[in-house]
């Protein structure tokens, strides 16, 4: 049996997202990982989880273990939609499609927009797991240099005069790897854009949440409800994803993306062949979890105030033992900072380096549209706890240095 | 903003599920509805997994509620591995992925097998599911006719000698929607064929646990290795699909395929740009509940029994109740039977007035392939009581008694 050849043109297109394959490697307890996107195990609301489960399955636990509807749990969708509507944006529960994860939104997205060779805008880098998703739909991807205030929107201008495009995909907030946040000017020049060509929008935001410093700022899809004058998210077309896994807990696989009723028509139908519907036990347990509100605000506030001390201390180590040839970013929120090294420099080599002294990170060149990024890698300060940190960045310090000064 | 024109070629070819939308329909308490494929509810073992979550969060909760790995519960993979394995065929936890449901392993089996126009064999009828979720990969669908053994191997094999397919599909017990099981003696004439042309074989067995008469048959995929003289899977080519959803609960969304390394491994890719993996929770939850094997076992025992019951009430009512030009399948096991009348009348004419009585199914023509099936209609015996059975079903035997005087 030779199955290569039977496989479809796209699986060549598959590769094992190389975050996730590092990170099996790491699960070793010895080894201090600032490899994944995971966070802290320890302020997980186990409790919470325990009680909501408890409820869901004693007071309707026919119902929580039952096939459901496609769409989601519609108390939980009417919960989001209120969450979401503002002054001038009302989200309606019929916008609101609940998804395994906001990854499988990234999927099926996919699946209702693209044809092969279509032309679709990135930031660069941007997250892998949506060039994974999205690869094997064989597109064009045009990347967007980025700096530390997001996208530049004047480039992107530039690209959208010279032709026509699918779709374009954003983390405004504390962006995968990079850790930038698009700023306020720039998400009213991008709405207009978006308004002026009619372009869809994909806006991941499962870290918007999790702020430590700076103004909160309005989701793109708000601005553009502003700017395009109206209130209703029908007539907008940035699709907004979001997620329960960096707030409550990713283990439970519940995310959500509000969009144009037109868009959430076809992506249920594209969730109904992809899984039929997301576990009912699951969207009852996470509702149960958050609809007083109260609760996930407090749990959030907590969340913050634990990242932040740990954002703040790597921060601090790096300045402190880190070469000076080597740069980073400074986010205000989220999960992650990048590292960029001297050009002539490899993360890859480095992380074999690393990885014998028990310190593991994600090398950022598979984040890179084009051969780019090899000399980047990103770290995530959320998992560690605050003496892993300060030890894994003080060695990864050593190590720097001493590789900096063999490259010069 | 006019959004078909910005959705894909493929996403044309996405449609509501109709058994989905009715289902929606009759979701009125007063409604007894024979639509669904849902499992009695009465029956969910809501005090073992109430035993089993609490067990998880209490003892490995942090774990339970953290991300994990795309190929699934390493725990998990191995007790469903030994539960397939035989004395002819050994499998291997590296053999199986978990699954959000196996309606995803129908997703992403179509993903890294289908490029555009690829020939595929199903039996005709077929689950209208699978049909959904193959249709956007724009295939050509050939369509072998069924009888009360199954797919009929005679006619599959004369078009294996005309051409050449990417794959093929069969559900061999209690099939959805007639409820046929394909006999012995065509399960090895069909793996025969396999192994001839190395044919790839989707073998759906969402129903192979619930039989209430006749003999266990063993799986394609078993008679695919004693045929090849092997033990392994990995020279296999049958990928072999089941779900806890019918056996323990369906609104966990757990279920696995079992197949060869090499096509674990690219579904293993597919899996991680669908939705990252399924819900640890979940997977715990199951494992926890079925590890020791004899609360399954006695609980299928349980279904067996009072499913057997049902449907032995409903074929008891349909033969006193039904018009004699109306004709139907008698399945061994599962949840469903399928109900032929005559050429001249509509399915769908008939559920208009059923509704009217307040009875519902579903019309099969979305289930064949080709314009066929208008005047057939499935069943399902799994979900309502007994005297729901029974007086859904005489309602049903008037209204048909006198549209066949009408038709006539």
């Amino acid at each position: 049996m030779t199955w290569d050849k039977l496989f479809a043109k796209r699986t060549s297109q598959m590769k094992r997202s190389t975050v996730r394959e590092i990170l099996k490697l790491t699960s070793q307890p010895d080894v201090i990982s600032f490899a994944g996107g995971l966070p802290a195990p320890e302020l997980f609301p186990v409790e919470r989880i325990q009680q909501a489960a408890e409820l869901a399955l004693t007071e309707r636990g026919r119902e929580a273990l039952q096939y459901s509807t496609s769409e989601g749990m519609p108390e939980l969708r009417g919960w989001i939609a209120d969450r979401l509507s503002t002054e001038t944006l009302k989200v309606k529960p019929e916008n609101i499609l609940i998804v395994s994860g906001s990854q499988q939104a990234q999927d099926i997205v996919g699946k209702i927009l693209f044809d092969e060779g279509d032309a679709v805008i990135v930031e660069n880098p941007t997250y892998v797991g949506m060039l994974t998703a999205w690869r094997p739909y064989l597109l064009d991807f045009a990347a967007v240099p980025t700096d530390h205030d997001g996208m530049q929107i004047d480039a992107l201008a530039a690209l959208l005069e010279k032709r026509s495009f699918k779709a374009a995909y954003s983390i405004p907030n504390f962006q995968n790897p990079q850790g930038v946040t698009l700023s306020y000017e720039r998400r009213v020049k991008l709405a207009e854009l978006l308004a002026r060509y009619d372009l869809p929008l994909y806006e991941d935001d499962p870290y918007g949440a999790l702020r430590y410093s700076g103004e909160t700022l309005p989701s793109v899809q708000q601005v553009e409800a502003v700017v395009r004058k109206t209130s209703a998210l029908d007539d907008c077309t940035t699709m907004y994803a979001g997620t329960f896994s960096k707030t409550l807990t990713p283990g439970l696989r519940v995310g959500w993306i509000a969009a144009a009723f037109p868009v959430i028509d076809k992506l249920v139908q594209a969730k109904q062949a992809a899984d039929l519907h997301t576990s009912t036990l699951n969207q009852f347990i996470v509702y149960e979890a958050v609809r007083d509100g109260s609760f996930l605000d407090d749990h959030i506030a907590r969340l913050r105030e634990v990242y932040r001390q740990r954002r703040d201390l790597m921060l601090r180590t790096m300045e402190e033992c880190f070469p000076a040839e080597v740069t980073w970013t400074r986010p205000e929120g989220g999960l992650f900072l990048l590292v960029t090294m001297p050009e002539r420099m490899d993360a890859t080599e480095i992380l074999k380096l690393a990885l014998e002294q028990k310190v593991a990170f994600v090398p950022a060149d598979s984040f890179h549209i084009g051969e780019m990024g090899r000399n980047t890698f990103r770290l995530n300060f959320s998992n560690a706890r605050p003496e892993m940190i300060e030890a894994g960045i003080r060695r990864l310090g050593a190590l720097l240095k001493d590789a900096v000064r063999v490259a010069i």
